[in-house]
């Protein structure tokens, strides 16, 4: 699948090299492609493009962005180059200019998957991943052999099942629909126990299991 | 031990049933005992007090009201009958008053637990159990032979352990103490989601196991 990933952090970096190496057709959009190429010492698992390029190219886009900046970025993509594709957001609203424990820049009555649905109305988004460091996103069994849970959440039916899909050649099992965009908030706010539970327990190779 | 519950929910007699059932002696507090017991139709599974006798009994205090009415409540017990004392806050912040799905009248830099310790700083405030519906805090056996977690959050070690302790004899086995009393920030967050996952799987009898 044609795939243009926005966001060139570890997000993006680790999506993109499991994505290439499961045989996909992976662009990495970035805002200045010189200027990233510049101040970034590791070759990209993938190539480089500007946003738009990389969302025209793609037949699902993933947003891979900071939650605060995320809406701007996909502007900068295009709205037309995501009209009527499916729109991973893995985002988060995670806000450290306060120190740490970080607060959620958005949260309770709204969220960064659902700005994300209102401000680009034609495109399918799909918020999933959000609940777990890069590395478990795209190698989910490097965690107790990959007997835990994703979620995901969107208003498209179809567009979960193209996402499932997706997440299962990643190697996730327990794959669950919570409903409508609206319930992105309940897995935004899941970040404030993980960024905790992360120094409690000292490693961010962690998850949920779903246990019912 | 000598336990006094405040709440007259499910939550608390849930709770009242299974710590008798364990040997445990166990009174529940009411604002007006005449009045809970009038428009009761079952009996009540441990004696009815008075919020302040209930407390006053207790050497162990649970704080199984609403979060919203909490600190009102701890207040009417008298923070007399609390200080020195061990004090379980189990309650939640949800505030259907818009509607399904609930809000959380409290969140991102506070939380209820760190209200109830501010209001009544010589108590020894423990968040815990809130994650859960409260068949599965009292029997948590009944999903997945018990196999998945709970969290502790507080200030004073101690105080921490004799929770795991009674934890413990409920059956928990994977308590995570996830840190000082601000991360009860995290673990009522949790609700959000759990809200719509009832929904959407089609039962309260579920909970997350911490894989890592």
């Amino acid at each position: 699948m044609k795939i243009g990933i926005l966001g060139t952090g570890s997000v993006g970096r680790t999506l993109a090299a499991r994505l290439a190496e499961l045989g996909h057709d992976v662009v990495i959009g970035t805002r200045d492609v010189a200027a990233t190429e510049a101040k970034t010492e590791q070759p990209f698992p993938a190539p480089l493009r500007t946003a738009p390029e990389a969302a025209a190219h793609a037949e699902l886009v993933i947003n891979a962005t900071g939650g605060q900046v995320s809406v701007a970025a996909l502007q900068g993509a295009g709205a037309e180059n995501l009209a009527g594709k499916v729109l991973i957001d893995i985002s988060n609203p995670l806000d450290f200019s306060q120190g740490f424990p970080p607060r959620l820049a958005v949260c309770n009555d709204d969220s960064i998957g659902e700005q994300i649905q209102r401000a680009f109305p034609d495109a399918l988004v799909v918020k999933t991943l959000n609940t777990v460091t890069a590395d478990v996103m795209a190698h989910p069994a490097k965690v107790g052999d990959g007997d835990h849970t994703v979620f995901v959440s969107g208003n498209d039916p179809d567009a979960k099942g193209t996402v499932s899909q997706l997440l299962r050649e990643f190697g996730w099992r327990d794959i669950v629909d919570v409903g409508d965009i609206t319930t992105a908030r309940g897995v935004e706010m899941m970040l404030p126990l993980w960024v905790r539970l992360m120094g409690a327990i000292g490693t961010q190779q962690f998850n949920y299991k779903l246990v019912r």
